[in-house]
């Protein structure tokens, strides 16, 4: 890195609504992290937006009086070449991709859960091929950048970049736990440089545990103050607050994050997901709509500045927390941040080399894992199950084998595995078509003996290519 | 053991219909096993079953025209002092019990498997109490004996003598092994000793690999074999015989064992059982029909042969087994059997001191856990979900803590976890509380706030105060 | 701790000669740090030094203008009261106990070396019963106390204060990574704050790794300079340079710390240290001569400053390292700190809970451990054979097993085992009789048996009482 | 394996002076193990040997009535053509190596132990390249024979055809435990049937557990009944008796192997072997005398019995071990044989992949390890030391990369690190130039500078070209 000329930023995925929170995560922390110029990348499919939001992003530049000039392209070699930090934020197949991911599982009855559920899974078979992609691209043109990632499933992504990339200096980021942080401390009369939040387990199914500054373990008064319910306890904007069973929370004795309402209490989230499916649309129809009237406002040559609309996006903190991240690696300021990086032993129930997520301090030579130590039953028992899971989501990604597919269905906990479920996994396949070619044999198999997704609005998109 | 004397067998449940089983297996081995004298010991409300299969057994071993006196008695240490062997084929409860444990997760539309589901933690909870019990009175009373035990769920049960209870000569048998052994080398043309059989898992929830004489793996052409599905493959008769997907028992490359279907092929086992529960009744009401006529068989002066009808009991060859290990044992012989003990790394994906099932050669110092190696991914997350949750089972039936109950059902994959799953457990706690001293607070606390099972069968069996 | 009173800290062994070095660093961070009162506590031999140290530092205090009140105590239950943090850096038996560690192994032919030597073993032995007493105390006076070990074997020390007392606000701390850190950088023309350090192993037998602000490994470019040899490379004094093999060191591709000539350079180790053994006085002598020089100076009036003398005592940088350690806890710095703490995994290849010594992030809830991940092969093999070693000499110097000793000593590296070993260990017991009331029956019997040390330096102590 | 033709043997080192003890186990065990052919194949350097030990071989089965072939052949490739069995005994470098492998250590004051010491290190760099060879012929030639090694060091040699050689039909022979097995019952007045033993560690590095009929633990009897020292305790022959330390004995709780006196009585036998190096020679001089000895009786055409001389060889038992395990394998015996065999958890201490020696029951799928469960501290400590050292030399072995030789130089206990070491490997490798083809480049530039051994008879044998 070329300290004397600043840094150059390059966003995979920059025409995403995000960009503006990117934007100004980077114009607050220019005192720090002295960025030179910003390379928002997008597809062919994504111009128009890219546009919108990359002339967005320049006047919120331009009115903080910095110096930074925003480029756009399509052309991805173009931008990665001499990058010091990669950000990727890219969605294969756009929201659409995530309407069908949540419809065809709740059209059989099932949760098609975006992060490690049903939905989840297709995200990562499509966005995996990718960001390999991008990684070969990366040795090539910059071979000593940081690869900071945010596209979801985090945490499956990141283990394919560092596992099948073999791109070591990488992280992968999430905004639950700085929900978490910010959040809870206010539960129990407290401010969050007055406590110390210590978290280990994987992308989107985490626990922690906390002290105060005297040392003491504070996560039980915590846990009954989340029970008392009385204040925002962080719970990502788009999950249900489904009540915990306080018994439960007590023997876990650490505090979970807020997704693992689709584990502990699963037939209720089920319930509550059902009833949006069959009324007001699920949750990425939802985002779909907030994000369409985002693009409305950007266009808006007078807009200099994020809208407060972009809050109720879901990924609240996202930016932040990678702009803070590039900016501790810039600094090598050791600063405490959740992200999923190699466990090397951290949490000895897993193996060595497993992605995990979990409490970090970012300098320099990356993330430092904190040593966790041995999880407790129960929740070792779910962090295996998970993290096995999770591999074999990225084997059938980078293989394309259906068996492996098959076996990564029948272990995740949020799908009860059987025919229902095959006919999911099969639908699923033949509606990602188009971003799936490593399962093009079997998707070609599928069509020839009839399989077909019965949502209408599933259909609806796939008659619309999209 | 004095070997000049012959040896003392007692049986706890000694009144069980399996004891005629039993018999048959400890007299086709008398030439290597000399058994002296054999002790039935049952509780009262059993009185009139043990004197029936009692006098059946001692009818048995006179046919034999072999010197072994059968003792029927309530007393269990006094039966105890001076054992060699000491078999348990118990159940807390009697099949009523297990009529409730399928009965009330159906009423809730879920699955109440009585080896590892909703029906297995229950029975452990009633059976771990007891066992403890008795090992205490062995250390006591016969401090040198073996403990061979077969009462289910076996696994957590002998986990629970060894880790709770203390008591290192001991093991966890099972007939699923067995049966898999005896009818799968006719789907490859061959015979049990043209084969070599390597099994790992847990009770009821394990692979098996095999080979043949030139050591050559033939698991394959099995798995093929069993997806031609021509001929009996040795899954045991009370499981329906759902199919499995090839491409994913090929991902497998190992040989599930037929409960495995509980696991991959949830919805439609549960729709199996679904149609039973609403139809002809649940596998333990149908059982209990059988045992019905079993005993009136046995009270036939004349009948001094295990009767045909027994081997449709569902338990088929526990007994020989049972009856195998202990001559093993006795004789020294190296013997290839598959049985619940110590893990000692023969699985390292689970603790060493981890109680779980698969191929030993048991001799006189018990049986020698081959080391079976690293499991592939998805067994591997399988696995150590359900010997975590086997974890939490046998230590919520210690402690009687109702949170680390609701752990266990949480992490358990048969039961989806939530309200209506809490429910469930809240009814079967109160459905059993006769057997459950160790939850007598909690139960009185839910029958304060009205809890009730609502299935009509089991409301019955509570008035009649069974 | 209430923060607005300013803190007690209260150090055992307060009659040092490191007492002003450790003054020095809390004057120096009154700023971050506010000491309220000191408490030096010594025993009655100390009692002399005790008091011209303890006025040396009371005049270090007033010179600096800083309200903090010296206390010199024989009490230490009066002083560990409502202690806010603890140090430990006393030594049982003084040097004249380190004189015998080194000299009755050297006159077999045999390094007595202090830290994981034969002489260092002597040091557990003596010394963690007594840190096991303070434990005791703190327990009841001071139950929310920090602390901060730097009493030699400071390893073994630790894990002893966890594992046996059952004390988990603990740290332990060695002067050796701060010395490597200090002197690396200018080996590539760097500064400190230019590299990102990551060490990992036990006390005194550690390896670390460096990377630069980019996040590179420059590991081997360290490597390459330490063995052209130019500059000082921050080997503690007390270690004689012998040369590193070139092959070796870029083979290890890790950077060893000093002491491990001691075993990669064992033969030629041993031959210095019989030089001096046979010549000027073992390193324990040459260290008494400067102490006593030390408190000479300190009788001084008007002294109120560190002597430039003290650097040369051997234990350069220690109180730099507990008042920063402090500090840190104090305001929650999350600070690199190289400290002996529980593994928990960071090393994957020692049990989580071994206490080992490594890179961690210190803060109000203590050293947060860098999770380093699976070392090389043969660095593995060494570090597991050192950690069980530590284990063992915890164990023997907790039961007082000779049996347990005997299996130290032949485990550990620097010691040939056999009947000579056996020599050194039985007289070692009978030389330190005094400090050992756990071995008395042992002792006993070898001072029956006759056995008595030879080297004519221990017996005149020995017959001074000393 | 074509059963109705009989087995064809393959014997790799054909002309060793052991072959007729490997002849009289496989006479012995006609009955089970119908040999068709026996294939004796050398090398050209042992063209005579082999042609008299051939026709002695020849002669032993004419005389049994036996119809089987003996051929003597130098082309391995049409020996190994359709092999059932493969057995290893060859000595790359004859005897005359051995000599050179223990004389130079001693020429420098140190152990040159052939087994694990530096004597086995060269052994092993020696033998593993030729296995490798043979490992790649056999893929060609007989892809489904088993290839039973009894070559030392054989863990090493094992752990090198299984990683590097990618061949999983394998098994490594040692005479030891089966020298222990033969002698310990009739120290505690028992049979060998009447006992059960478990084994666990490496080659030449092991200990072990024994239990009565009963089930009982009898371990400390035996030890007892050792350090009673009435009778012969197993310990080969070639093994000075020093006289273990009874507190070490009772505190490992287990019975180690003879050659553990090289670790835990170091100096003692290192004493006693240099008393040898400088009297009657060391043991390969002493042996070469036997060997001689025997090729002379070989000679005598009407000799067909085994020598009793032979049983002096050091080796005894060692044929007996092979022909067993083929018997065991061909039968699919399940029979208890100390093998060296992969880990697969059964030592949890040790990788899953790690090479160890155990117990195992061997039957058509080869040899089941049986789980042995972790370590106490010190064996652990000892096991994980060697066996790491172990994978260095295997890796210097097929690398020849001298740095990592270094490392296993330093890490083996019996080798004291340092420059006096590091001239005994200098040494070394310039003596057996002729059979280390990966150090070549290495070798050149020691010769280059001068390097080469100072013991007379090493120099002697080089300059003969042995």
């Amino acid at each position: 890195m070329n300290r004397n000329e600043g840094v150059k930023i390059v966003t995979i995925g920059g025409g995403s609504s995000y960009t503006p929170e990117l934007m100004n995560g980077f114009i607050s922390r220019y005192d720090r992290l002295p960025v030179r110029e910003i390379w928002l990348v997008d597809i062919e499919d994504g111009r128009e937006k890219l546009e919108i939001v990359g002339a967005m992003a320049q006047r919120m530049w331009d009115k903080a009086g910095l110096p930074v000039k925003v480029h756009c392209t399509l052309d991805r070699r173009e931008a990665l070449k001499g990058a010091d930090f990669v950000t990727t934020q890219f969605r294969v197949g756009l929201l659409y991709a995530r309407i069908k991911d949540e419809r065809i599982p709740f059209s059989h009855g099932m949760l098609g859960q975006e992060t490690n559920g049903a939905g989840g899974i297709f995200k990562a078979f499509r966005t995996i091929p990718v960001i390999l992609d991008i990684v070969k691209d990366m040795k090539e043109l910059c071979p000593d950048a940081w690869l900071i990632n945010f596209t979801n499933p985090s945490g499956m992504v990141t283990e394919s970049i560092i596992r099948y990339g073999g791109w070591k200096k990488t992280m992968g980021l999430c905004n639950v736990p700085i929900g978490c942080m910010l959040n809870e401390p206010a539960l129990i009369d407290k401010t969050l440089d007055e406590l110390v939040f210590r978290f280990a387990g994987i992308d989107h199914f985490h626990w922690h545990r906390v002290f105060d500054l005297d040392g003491n373990e504070v996560t039980d008064q915590l846990i009954e103050a989340i029970l008392e319910g009385k204040k925002d306890d962080g719970t990502p904007a788009n999950i249900h607050e489904v009540k915990w069973f306080p018994e439960q929370l007590r023997a876990i004795g650490m505090i979970p994050c807020g997704y693992h309402r689709y584990y502990y209490l699963q037939s209720d989230m089920l319930a509550d997901g059902l009833s949006e499916f069959n009324g007001k649309g699920t949750r990425a129809q939802q985002v779909k709509e907030v994000e369409d009237q985002l693009f409305e406002l950007y266009k808006d040559p007078n807009l200099a500045e994020m809208p407060d609309l972009l809050k109720k996006r879901g990924g609240a903190h996202y930016s932040d927390v990678a702009t803070e991240s590039i900016a501790a690696i810039y600094t090598d300021a050791n600063e405490h941040i959740v992200c999923s990086t190699v466990n090397n032993g951290a949490i000895p129930d897993l193996p060595s080399d497993a992605v995990v997520q979990l409490s970090t301090y970012v300098g320099a030579a990356g993330p430092a894992a904190v040593s966790f130590g041995p999880l407790p039953t129960a929740e070792r028992g779910w962090l295996q199950c998970m993290w096995n899971m999770q591999r074999l989501v990225e084997e059938a990604a980078v293989t394309g084998d259906y068996g492996t597919a098959l076996q990564a269905f029948a272990l995740n906990p949020q799908i009860p595995s059987g025919a229902e479920a095959k006919k999911v996994l099969d639908e699923m396949l033949v509606a990602h078509a188009k971003y799936l070619p490593q399962f093009a044999d079997k998707i070609t198999e599928l069509k020839a003996a009839g399989v077909k997704p019965s949502d209408p609005v599933v259909l609806e998109l796939m008659e619309q290519g999209l």
